[in-house]
């Protein structure tokens, strides 16, 4: 089981040794200084456990970079990509392929109605990339105004540097516009109450428009609960406030489920549960867990309009990549036969909620904690009165403590993102916060 | 064998029908208007062939996007595939792989000495989008120059949209500076010789360097082979001029070898047939064959010095994903056994070379053919003497007549490339080479 520690098998820790030299060796890393990357192995998975080559097991709680909401190695995502890969691993995006019309009506299948066609990506960033430009193109207008505490994805300078015809009408380097977005703990408007930060965070946005010129503005791209900047569940009437705004001025809103779609937040998008419906999605990650790099964008029927007769200027090589498709055809399926989405609801209600309130309570550390579903944030502080945020001191020993301890944990700042698979059991859910309570006890100032 | 047609399955035509009706209904497609697609089936391949679902087999002469040049199916990459998506799909980027480990070595085992690590993406636009954010940062300068006649790939706002600390040091929109490049066919330089083309090219490039500050660019991003914009094979000592020119003002030398790498040019990468090496070089599509998505970028060891100890500000989740990593060390290892690389060449020496060279002479609407290895282009022009190029009255019925004779061809603007995948046997070359014949025989003006 998770947490628990066998005795290392010889050959198993020469391979986890091969992994690490071959890694300092020759892979470069992301977001990290070289000199400074000590990487984990990982050898291999299975729901909500992973191991390196010496069998030490480890409960994840990080779901990896918040994608394997199906678990690891499910079994049957796994057999349809053995299957597809046997029959047609790649294939041009032009031509039509099974595998990829199926993947497109699995997703929109659980989609409002308004949405009517994908377009695949590789990931989460060339989602975004494209849905930018569907908007820029849909609207005319230029500006993109998103959260300062936000992530959207890497990528921003490629197209701008090709120099045929695909460049011309993606000329749009400029025109990114930047505001705050609701964060009660730690409030830029002066709020005390959640409908008070609500209602300050709609007017700031309305003002940022204006002041931009509302004709300027080709969209609002939103996380519709912003992940990696931790976890900032929108106060209730937020999005559908964003939504007025944007129908006042014309503006295309699009909401990024990269992170938070797919069974993170207990349904199948998080916009469900705010009683608002985007022009476009934007997601990666959930939607095959990540077995296969896929991300897309549901295109809404007035936006598909704009390119009937008008050639959309994106693309990529592997636009619906059949091993990918198939990939989201299985994992779709079994989080529909399986209630994975439904346990990662439950989860949320009845064990993640409940116990990360209570560690909370009995841990000084812990200045907030907010969530839902599998996707949770404990604020960590120095002082609950200043809410100051814990520094490196704290974080570095805090991964350590989990580690030793066989739960492997997603740390952001001064923050740590409760985010397992939406399939983790309640079981495991509880043991991953008692593992934790503990490492929080050991790194607390006495 | 390709080229032939049979009486199609029943049940096969069924599949093909449901491919193309989901495909209309749900998938929306790149570089396109939607209302003008109709997409060609395919259903599986092998080798240089492809098939759709009613038994119809087509001689792949495109390689789909110039990716698949292992041919389709190969069967030790699909059994690393396979293999590997039975051990783990996928796992985070900052943790050590085996995989990612043994595939960063496989590259970098083709690769001038003077690179070190590997970059991993999901793709060629995130490997160049990472390879600018490499010079940018390298340098502390911000123009990247590059072609007017390239194709570097769709990404381009993203991370500009994002909010966090990951955006700031990547607001690079601005500062793209094109330039012509050498192409003698349609000299831009009044040029009337390869080598008068050549000197002209370097001028022109120093000129533009000169006159936006040499010291404000940070890199020279060129394709070495260009590929979409038409197989513009450089006249010798042209990359050998641009590294001189970069060298003298400081810029970094950037070759984009995500078409022209892994065997298409008949060698490992297409610099190595000109005497020169880069300071990053990016890949994608070949390196794997495109069976899982993946492209990367090869850092030298002086880049890799400037991100020792300083955080490179870009990744992306798939980033060394698992199974694409799986699929890259198999496939460079069925490349180096089998003889794939010089399999390309011989065939673009021994039968490509002499069979299309022999066709442009006897067919008046090919102006020039230009290419080496397994990478050409004939292009069409209406008049040789005025060099007009044909229209779409001439390339669309040439694809439906090469589509007849069971060619999949790639067409692009008023020109045919010749791409089939590096394991084309000299047989299939030919017969191909026959099949365009005859094909354009048929459009051709009586
Ligand atoms: C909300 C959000 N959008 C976009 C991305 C970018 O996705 P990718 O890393 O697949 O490019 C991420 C990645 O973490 C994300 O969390
Ligand atoms: C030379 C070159 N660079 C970059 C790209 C972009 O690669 P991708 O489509 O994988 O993003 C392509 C794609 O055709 C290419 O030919």
């Amino acid at each position: 089981m998770a947490g628990t520690t066998h005795a290392p098998a010889p050959a198993g820790a020469a391979l986890d040794d091969e992994a690490v030299a071959l890694d300092r060796a020759h892979v470069f890393h992301s977001w990290s200084a070289q000199g400074a990357v000590a990487p984990f192995v990982v050898a291999g998975g299975s729901g909500s456990t992973v191991w390196d080559h010496a069998g030490r097991r480890y409960l994840d709680f990080s779901s990896q970079l918040v994608n394997t909401n199906i678990g690891h190695q499910h079994p049957r995502v796994v057999e349809a990509i053995r299957a597809q890969a046997a029959e047609l691993t790649t294939v041009a995006p032009a031509t039509a392929n099974l595998a990829r019309g199926r993947a497109a009506r699995a997703v929109l299948g659980h989609a409002p109605d308004r949405f009517a066609k994908v377009f695949f990506t590789n990931g989460g960033a060339d989602a975004n990339e494209n849905a930018i430009r569907m908007a820029r193109l849909h609207t005319g207008r230029d500006k993109v105004v998103s959260h300062y505490r936000s992530y959207h994805g890497n990528t921003g300078a490629a197209v701008v540097a090709t120099g045929d015809w695909r460049r011309v009408p993606n000329e749009y380097a400029r025109g990114h516009v930047h505001v705050f977005g609701p964060y009660l703990y730690r409030s830029e408007f002066w709020a005390t109450t959640p409908q008070e930060e609500c209602e300050r965070a709609l007017t700031h946005l309305e003002r940022v428009i204006q002041c931009e010129g509302p004709s300027s503005v080709a969209a609002i791209l939103l996380e519709s609960v912003p992940g990696t900047a931790g976890v900032l569940v929108p106060p209730p009437g937020y999005l559908a406030g964003v939504r007025a705004i944007a129908d006042r001025y014309g503006i295309v809103l699009i909401l990024d489920e990269v992170m938070a779609g797919f069974g993170r937040t207990g349904s199948w998008f998080a916009f469900d549960q705010h009683d608002v419906v985007p022009d476009l999605v934007t997601f990666a990650k959930g939607v095959n867990s990540g077995y296969v790099p896929a991300g897309g964008v549901l295109v809404s029927e007035e936006i598909l309009a704009t390119f009937d007769e008008r050639v959309f200027p994106g693309g990529l090589t592997y636009s619906g990549h059949p091993l990918a498709m198939a990939a989201v055809v299985a994992s779709v399926a079994a989080m529909e036969d399986e209630g994975v989405v439904e346990n990662a609801a439950a989860i949320g209600t009845d064990v993640l909620g409940p116990a990360l309130t209570a560690l909370a309570e009995a841990q000084p550390l812990v200045g907030e904690v907010r969530g839902t579903g599998v996707f949770w944030a404990l604020e960590l502080v120095a002082d609950r009165g200043t809410r100051t945020p814990v520094g490196a001191d704290v974080m570095g020993p805090l991964k350590a403590a989990c580690l030793r301890r066989g739960l492997l944990p997603f740390l952001a700042e001064n923050r740590v993102h409760v985010v397992p698979p939406c399939v983790v059991t309640p079981a495991q859910a509880e043991e991953g916060v008692a593992l934790l309570a503990e490492a929080l006890a050991e790194v607390a100032p006495a």
